[in-house]
């Protein structure tokens, strides 16, 4: 069985990506949570099991997968349907998987995921804002294309998984979208395994 | 046949990561080139291709692949020796060009890529070499783990490609690897595909 290292619920957006993508198909996987040092770097600490020193992080047997992306193709070769099975919708995704991996730094960085929080207004700036709309423009292009309420088909996936800390964020930070991406945003946050993940987040005291 | 749209060869090290896959397999592929805004962005102009705004961007037919790491998950569909075949090697691979994707910041930021700088001298962070301490760790990995005198094996592939514009940083910066790394560095700069690149970039006037 897998085991799959984690952060703190509450924090970790990139832990959420790969425990979301995982529940999406109901692999089994035993759940390893290491708190975050919050204030200085986790990188000795995650060291321990994690070669880039950072979560999440995937354990198969011997084989150690570290980082979301590198997981998500990983686990895609045991378990195909993790990734969109039509061929066009497989490529958009992973395009949009690996731009929300290398990008939108900047929503990223003054926008930190924080499933407690609700309802806050933080000033905008010219590229945070940039950021959103083009969010915005692809999560639209994902809901439209593929002829499902999921961002690449009929069915929540990997994909889902590595938008669903946006919806956690627009939520928190009070972030204007299109109504097409509030709607899917909506069906996240109403999400099963999302609103497990909350609770948990919430009563965590690390 | 592919179209592969690339920002100049001087600076744009993500474009040299999937022009130097597709030519690890000689691939066909038209090149597109087209210059980055220097000192401005280049999102409106690059819009006009690639969906994110950015280099590089495939284009197979009615299907537009962009991001480096989705290129190579794209094209490997098709050409399956661009990742290696045995399945370890491969988890690691796709481990280091995450990695790779989505860190290093502030060698990225500190050492920009340039073909034609060579030996320059700069001021080290503690950031900076811890950025130089975990590639070195990651790259010695690659080339004791796999049995060859590539990273995962014995073929040059697309997590060569990945970590090339490294070998061009720590040229152009002085940077110091350990003596495998350094060596690995070597074969990656006498590549014929890398000194092509290189060349053509030297020539650039814009």
């Amino acid at each position: 069985m897998y085991t799959l290292w984690i952060g703190n619920k509450n924090y970790s957006s990139w832990s959420l990506r790969a425990w979301l993508s995982l529940r999406a198909l109901d692999i089994p996987f035993q759940e390893q949570l290491s708190p975050l040092n919050l204030g200085s770097s986790s990188y000795q600490k995650f060291k321990a099991f994690s070669p880039s020193g950072k979560v999440p992080c995937l354990i198969d047997g011997e084989q150690v997968v570290w980082d979301s992306l590198a997981i998500i193709e990983y686990v895609a070769e045991q378990y195909p349907k993790l990734l969109p099975q039509d061929k066009a919708a497989r490529a958009w995704a992973r395009c949009a998987m690996a731009e929300m991996h290398s990008g939108f730094m900047e929503l990223r960085s003054r926008c930190p995921m924080n499933c407690a929080l609700t309802g806050i207004e933080i000033e905008h700036t010219p590229a945070l804002d940039h950021d959103i709309q083009r969010l915005d423009e692809l999560l639209q292009q994902g809901l439209t294309q593929f002829g499902g309420v999921w961002l690449a088909g009929k069915d929540f996936g990997a994909v889902d998984a590595f938008f669903a800390p946006i919806a956690l964020r627009a939520k928190s930070y009070s972030l204007k979208f299109s109504e097409a991406t509030q709607q899917w945003m909506q069906r996240v946050l109403q999400h099963p395994n999302v609103q497990e993940w909350c609770q948990q987040g919430e009563q965590e005291d690390f």
